[in-house]
Formats: structure tokens, C-alpha cells, sequence
């Protein structure tokens, strides 16, 4: 493998989220010449949408994905979904990452759930496609099925994909799917039609927390070169998005040299 | 689903390691009217192959299984697991689990290492199949993929089955497949001759450690019964093995506690 263009890096903002707000998030990206950029709606709301979006293309940063819809299984999922995909429009949001909710409060009925999830995204679908917002499924690892995501593996989203057909697809996030012994198939089978977004981050040997310890590219087992190889092989040309969630490491270190790391191990090890 | 029948409980001694011995243990069980005993090769060390034999025997328990074998991707593999097969027969186990093993130190090669692990299972199956001890590979949950196992789903422990076909089969451990859509489609497919354990917990929601934080049946998400139905549905009709690590709770309490309330859950909630 060839080191990867540098011009591909993105920066999902939860990165440094913990020392950041979005104005500085994006200054900061411009600042390190980080191309793109993928922002929790969150921080959107405290900077505001039209500040956020002159920001934005001031800088000429291009938004990578917009964080996030889904949680179907939520109450008011609807409105806040329908919310979410106007402001990825107006964002003009390469997709609009779906995380799809876990178990509702109280039940056990993983199949339920999942039915669920179907039925919210039938809902959004088609203001999603009226939007031009294409909406990128996110499996999540099956350590997170109970409380964010029932969709777990690259295969059941595919599954719901070819159900839906247009407008939707899948945000593939190493951390998620490095494990599974049907990646490499599976992505071969998402193509460059289904593939919305490619995030990396690293799977730290031990894991101390089952959310936020994430490891900076090159620091855990994940194989990136070939995983990308996997990627790049099914017509995915799109940015690499660096999300990491690291409560006890990389939250609490300067953002600059967050963000200079993120540069480096991308050219390096990814 | 009627409940379970409670002369189909089985303790696997992991449940209770911080408070008691294999001699305790094995006491434990025929005092509370458990009838099934699933040891650590650990634990059996320390009191002596024929002592445990003559302690189960007197006791007229069924050893449900021997845990464990496999860690092909470790150093010593194969005389340690020619061990266990030895150990399993004289205990006249219904199987040697097989936790397979994770990433060989330094290694990212998930793909090398579960050919390792192919390799390790067609070095050691005949002479499981000569001792009469059936092989149960147990597909551990994928956060456990770097360090424990990188077999992580039953449809990937099956296709290994199909290539090996007699003397090896699956542990069902309902931690570590709860989360998986294809379950009840894997469950059939396994039928009665795959299904060589079935073990019983519960997922916390939140977990906070990755190894150690498992539930009691009960209190957390997993829909036992549900799971149950698949088991039996597809032919099984052994035991039900209590498997709990829990550093932060059970392994505290006192270890009677601990046996009486898996009786009971059994009972009431599995």
C-alpha cells in the first residue's frame, strides 16, 4: 500500500471535543491544512448552523458527514431526525451518519428493536432523498447493541440497504468492524455505491472502557493498511475521517498536538 | 417457554473462583442439589486430577465440561492442549471448551491468526476424537477478538465444524452471541450434534469492564428465555452452565449467596 493522500484527512470534531468548541474546531483543521471535517450537531447548536456553515466554507473545509441521526428506538426520534437531515443539507454533508439506537428503556427484544430501526429509517428515507442527504448506516460494535446501536455488523446494514435501495448506505468505522471474519467480503459487497464514509481511529490491547477508549492510528492491533487496501479495492476514494473517543488519553492532551498526530499517523500507519 | 428443569443446572467454577476451591466447589454443588460442574484446569492443578475425579464421582456430578483448551496463537499450544484432552477424558467431560486465542503478540494478522487457529484445532483433533472428548469451540464476543479468541461468531465457529466434521462442535455462551443477528439462524443450523455446551449469564447495560463485569441472569438484557427456545428447538437438551466473571460483584459475595440465587434465577428467569 501507498501512504494515503494527506488531502483525504478529516477530523470528526469528537476527537477534541472535550477541549474545543466547533469555532476552534474548525480554525484548528484549517489551521493544520486537515481538509475535512464532520461535526456533532451538538456543538452546531451552540455555535449556530449559519455561523458554522460561513465558518465552514471559509475555510473551504468539506463536511465529511454530519453526527448524527438515528436513535429509533428514542422517543421523538422522528423530529429530530427530520431536523437532522435539513441541517446536513444545509451543511451540504457528504451523508448523515446514522447511529440507530440499542434496546428500548426496559426491554430485552433485540429483534423488536431492530424492527424498529427499519421502520425509522422507512420513515426518513424519503425526505432524506428529497434533501439530497444520503444517509450512511452505522454498524456499531456488538458491545454497544444494548445501548446505542442494534445494527452490528457490516452484513445487517448491507441487508437494510439493499432493502432500501436509493439514498442509503453505510459509514464503515474500523473501530466498529475490524474484527469481523466477514469484512473483507462485506465490503467487496457495499462497493462504491454503498460506502459513505470511512472513519479510523485504533482498537487499544486492553480496552479500559467500553466507550470512550479509543486509540490514536498506529497505538492498537488494527490492521489500517489493509483494511483501507479492502476499502479503496471497492471504489471508495472518499476522505479518512479520524474519530476517536479517549477519555483517558487523548481529551485530555493539548488539541494542537491532537490534531498534529492525527496528521501524522495518517500518513504514516494508515 | 416452561422453565428449565433445575436438575439441568450447571456450575462452572469460574462463577465462584475468588472465594473457593475445587474441593469447596464441588461440596458447593451437592449441598445446594446442583448437578452439573464445569472446572478450570487452575483449579484442578491445585487439587490434584484424581482427588477432583474421586470428589465428582462421589458426588455423582456430570462434568459439563472442561475449561478450557485452545490458545493456538500462544507458545506450548499443542502439548497444553494434548493435556487437556487427557485431563477431559479421565474426568469424562462432555467437552474441552476452547477459547482459541487472540492476536499473536505484535501481530495485527487477524487473518493469519485464525488460520493458526485452524491449524492448532486439525493438529489436536484427532486426538480428541481418539480420547472420546468432543472439541466445543467457543465463539467469544469481538471485543475479545485482540486478546482472548478471534473466533467471534457461531456461524464462523460452524464453517470451522463443517471443515472438521466429527468430534467438534460449538459452546453456545449466551454473553458472547446474544448480540448476534444471524443467532437463532446459526442456532438451527448448529443442530443437536453442534451444540455441544450452552452457558448462561447476563449482559449489564452499562458494563464497565470488558472481562470481568458479567451479570446474573436477570439483570441485564439478554432474552434467556428466548435463547433457550432456539437451544432446545434445535435439539439440545444438556445443561445449562452458569459462567460468571464479575470482579465487581458476585466474586465478592459469599459464595452460598452466589449458588442459591443462580438456583432461583434458573428457575425464574433463564
Amino acid at each position: 500500500m501507498s501512504a494515503p493522500d494527506p488531502a483525504k484527512l478529516s477530523l470528526n470534531t469528537a476527537t477534541v471535543r472535550k477541549q474545543w468548541n466547533l469555532r476552534q474546531m474548525i480554525e484548528g483543521c484549517a489551521r493544520h491544512g486537515i481538509r475535512g471535517i464532520s461535526p456533532w450537531r451538538d456543538q452546531l447548536q451552540v455555535l449556530g448552523l449559519k455561523e458554522a456553515i460561513k465558518l465552514i466554507r471559509a475555510h473551504e473545509l468539506t463536511v465529511t458527514g454530519l453526527c448524527r441521526g438515528g436513535f429509533f428506538t428514542a422517543k421523538d426520534w422522528r423530529d429530530d431526525n427530520l431536523r437532522a437531515i435539513e441541517e446536513a443539507h444545509e451543511l451540504r454533508a457528504q451523508c448523515l451518519v446514522l447511529v440507530v439506537g440499542g434496546l428500548p428503556a426496559g426491554s430485552k427484544d433485540l429483534a423488536s428493536a431492530r424492527n424498529q430501526v427499519k421502520e425509522g429509517i422507512a420513515a426518513i428515507l424519503p425526505e432524506a432523498r428529497k434533501a439530497g442527504v444520503p444517509l450512511a448506516i452505522e454498524p456499531l460494535h456488538p458491545m454497544q447493541a444494548a445501548e446505542r446501536a442494534c445494527i452490528n455488523t457490516l452484513e445487517q446494514a448491507l441487508d437494510l440497504c439493499d432493502f432500501f435501495q436509493e439514498g442509503i448506505g453505510v459509514a464503515v468505522d474500523v473501530y466498529h468492524v475490524w474484527w469481523d471474519p466477514k469484512l473483507e467480503q462485506q465490503i467487496k459487497r457495499a462497493g462504491k455505491k454503498r460506502i459513505l464514509a470511512y472513519h479510523i481511529c485504533d482498537w487499544l490491547a486492553p480496552t479500559r472502557d467500553l466507550v470512550s477508549d479509543r486509540g490514536m492510528m498506529g497505538d492498537g492491533v488494527i490492521d489500517l493498511p489493509r483494511i483501507r487496501s479492502w476499502v479503496e479495492g471497492a471504489g471508495y476514494s472518499g476522505f479518512h475521517e479520524v474519530e476517536i473517543f479517549s477519555e483517558l488519553d487523548w481529551w485530555k492532551r493539548d488539541p494542537d498536538e491532537v490534531l498534529r498526530t492525527c496528521k501524522d499517523r495518517h500518513k504514516r500507519v494508515t
